[in-house]
């Protein structure tokens, strides 16, 4: 093991973070770096989002077990794609505790301390050697900049790793934030198919921890969609070590707002790069709604816009269909007034107080050919604001998910 | 006109009802009939309902006020396709009620008892001449067999018309019902983009008349999805002239039951065949939920696997990926233990107490190359049962969907 420095890449790791990634063999299709080990040098403070299908896969249970076991103090983080270990009864609860166990052993670590995680086919047993026979390799290997290695290896349809950092001063130290992620598929609001693993080597004060990773998560994770369905193995870890010997952040430290402002970028840069790697995705849109009456009114309009699949395929071909919009703002089950909306698609009015504005529909059409979007609905109503981002919903979608599994 | 007789195609079409379509030049895409009038040649009481999208179109508020006004008595629809005259603002509400004054004029009518409905695209101005231009050259052709004619004249993306009947013995007289329909897309168990248009020449007592349409919409149109998403322009119209010269039903009557039967058999048939005809659709799923704790959990269980992106794509690959049921009955929103939970695809037991089940793989996905899906899910909490259809979501409902107004 060798301990944090710069990376190469330009990416700070958060001291004492160390990783390392292997191949289990579990993919279907393709081959590459399918497990991976995830180990801070010292015990660190976790704060942790789960799924909140009632259908949960082991690792979820486990990880949930185990957290409390150990009051939320981990070192070690085992992750597996190719199989999400989900319905698969007690022999996936004995594999799911039996990487923990290996990992822990090898690390010289209570098994309460190692956290599990799985993405991939749902229902299909999962050998536990297969993972268990790469650790040793793994733990040998652990290495700051295998963060690159484990950013792969937590993938499955995704297309490219997703990683995310920030670095910020508390008192006279520095502090760093690392974040990565693996979505692609079964990405909705509330978490998605969606692991994120992230790791700062500051040291947090417990419930301000959570509370960070609660509010940044809200603001990006929460708020994203791919496709509207949460998956069972869905996990957010957040991993705390202190490795830079900064002072302890709390609620009312001075440097509290400029280290939930550093998570939340971090956090809201994965999201973004989630959508913008949703299967079949060739864009991202950005739902601004401006102009509710609450809060509530705003998320649950931007809510049924990025969920809508007929505003997701009229993306897909750049169909600057307003009318589509409009219609999802009424399907929000929101009490509204439909001749006060005005919407916007980037910068062109579409539609004034209900109805269609005149614009240059072939120029308007060529611009929505490009990758980013921006869909601006003013309620009229009042002054909440929200914002979701979504994918446009392709053909290569239907394709992707046609197969997945055979 | 001429009075009602045996249809020539085995359809008993009610007595007094006529119809005719023609061509007004409102469908972007090819051509054929877009504007049709229906009439009673008797006032009929009518039972309505209407999208609960907020947004509502212009011929769905008029048709709402002038039932209001003629005390739910009409005796002539107008219909078009190819322009939803929605989000049009006041030009739109103005070009509603001139056809509806036009007809009426034609007809000797009232205002008021013309009911008018309208689908395709939002957003787009209406011109009310294009549709009074055509009306006059309407009321001379009406005919029963006009039916015909106006099945297709009421067609958006669908690829065939959907036409429904049932006739039953009510005292010594025999009573018709003939319904029929259009749907594709936006398709939602919340009404849909679904214009449905039911004739009876029964007499039939007022509450009856709704109560009856309200139980047979719930147990069809309210039970069905294509792509989860609510029109603007949703309408179910139920005429009863009582042209048969039956006795008068109502809810103590002796043929209450077998005209409520009838009803919803007609409504079933069309909902059916709507699901069916899906954009891009080439499968009907029939989502069979039983042993829930109570109707609502039922309920919502089959509706969450029938909304499912991930179970849509999957029955249009033929694959038997249980999972993604599984994982959608956990995102219900409902209390339930999954390890009670069993899945049958077809016949075939997949899922057992909520793990996977031997089956032959090779020879299930063959047997789901089928048109018609059965998915049962057994719950195993109580004995509420439910049932949702579904249609399998495919490349071409995209491909229809990205370009559909350009």
């Amino acid at each position: 093991m060798k301990t944090s420095r710069p990376s190469l890449s330009g990416i700070e790791v958060p001291q004492g973070f160390l990783f390392a990634a292997g191949n289990a063999g579990l993919r279907r299709h393709g081959s590459g770096p399918d497990v991976c080990l995830m180990y801070s040098t010292a015990p660190a403070r976790v704060a942790a989002l789960f799924t909140r299908n009632r259908v949960k896969a082991a690792p979820v249970l486990v990880s949930q077990d185990h957290l409390e076991r150990s009051r939320r103090v981990a070192q070690a983080i085992v992750v597996n794609a190719g199989n999400a270990n989900c319905a698969t009864g007690t022999a996936g609860m004995r594999t799911a505790r039996c990487c923990a166990q290996e990992a822990a052993t090898l690390l010289s670590l209570r098994p309460e301390q190692v956290l599990v995680a799985s993405t991939g086919v749902i229902g299909v047993p999962l050998d536990a050697r297969l993972i268990t026979d790469q650790l040793p390799a793994l733990a040998r290997r652990l290495h700051p900049e295998g963060y690159r290695a484990a950013s792969r290896a937590i993938l499955t349809t995704d297309t490219r790793p997703k990683v995310a950092a920030r670095s910020i001063a508390v008192g006279r130290r520095r502090v760093r934030i690392l974040g990565m992620a693996k979505g692609a598929g079964m990405i909705h609001p509330r978490m998605a198919t969606m692991l994120a693993f992230l790791f700062t080597d500051a040291a947090v004060e417990p419930r301000f921890l959570e509370m960070s990773l609660q509010r940044a998560c809200d603001a990006s994770f929460n708020r994203i969609s791919v496709d509207g369905d949460t998956s069972t193995n869905d996990t957010v870890f957040l991993l705390a070590n202190g490795a830079s010997g900064a002072p302890k952040i709390g609620r009312r430290s001075a440097a509290a707002g400029k280290f939930e402002q550093a998570l939340a970028e971090v956090a809201r840069t994965l999201a973004l790069e989630l959508v913008r790697d949703g299967e079949g995705a060739k864009k991202l849109a950005e739902i601004r709604v401006e102009g509710a009456a609450s809060a509530q009114q705003a998320e649950a309009v931007a809510r049924s816009i990025a969920l809508s699949s007929l505003v997701k395929t009229a993306l897909a071909g750049a169909d600057p269909n307003w009318g589509r919009i409009l219609s999802a703002v009424g399907n929000a089950g929101v009490e509204f007034d439909p001749g006060r909306v005005t919407i916007f698609l980037n910068r062109t009015l579409v539609c004034r107080r209900g109805g269609g504005a005149a614009f240059d529909e072939a120029a308007l059409q060529r611009e929505l050919q490009g990758k980013d979007i921006l869909i601006r609905v003013v309620l009229g109503q009042g002054k909440a604001n929200d914002c979701f981002w979504t994918s446009d919903f392709t053909e290569e979608y239907v394709r992707i998910n046609a197969s997945y599994r055979t």
